[in-house]
């Protein structure tokens, strides 16, 4: 399927307020987050490489101890098992994209 | 470099209206260009996976002989040596995630 419409996908609230969109390659996730505002990440980490870029909104991040606020045009570039946490500071719109393949992020 | 911003990275005009910065991981290149109305990305494949997000504006793409106009929800995920092109049907904001990196976009 080489075009794909987003609003034909399922979604998954992978943690209170991150509601996200899926798209699987062979070699990578690519997720569409709709976040509310206050919607906090719990610290946690990954072997997946990350590429966090926010389109709409500001996303506080903390990775590593690092902590920056994110918006259009401030990217994060998370390496494996880096440790990062999250806080919405209004309603976000993100692109999260992560390789290899997120498996637990693969439709149930 | 965790957080980068887009601002400060170099960018390159990969062909005629398609200006692109870049930020390469191991296993991923993101990029993100910014491309101008009637600019044509002409018939080409590589070996990488890649996803093509338009955050603003119009691209009509071409994948294997399927054409559909892309624009903020509608995703195109290229397979590896897939043949695409590309016409900005109106001045663009793109994301185009690669896997693997795409070597021939790092600075020289």
């Amino acid at each position: 399927m080489p075009y794909i419409e987003l609003s034909g996908l399922g979604e998954r609230e992978v943690v209170p307020g991150f509601i996200g969109k899926f798209i699987h390659t062979n070699r990578m996730t690519v997720s569409f987050f709709t976040v509310r505002a206050g919607a906090r990440l719990p610290p946690h980490s990954h072997p997946h490489e990350q590429v966090s870029i926010v389109v709409e909104g500001k996303l506080e991040m903390s990775l590593e101890g690092s902590v920056r606020v994110l918006e259009r045009g401030i990217v994060a570039s998370i390496p494996p098992n880096a440790e990062h946490s999250g806080l919405a500071l209004s309603d976000c719109q993100i692109i999260d994209v992560f390789s290899p393949v997120r498996e637990d992020y693969r439709q149930k």
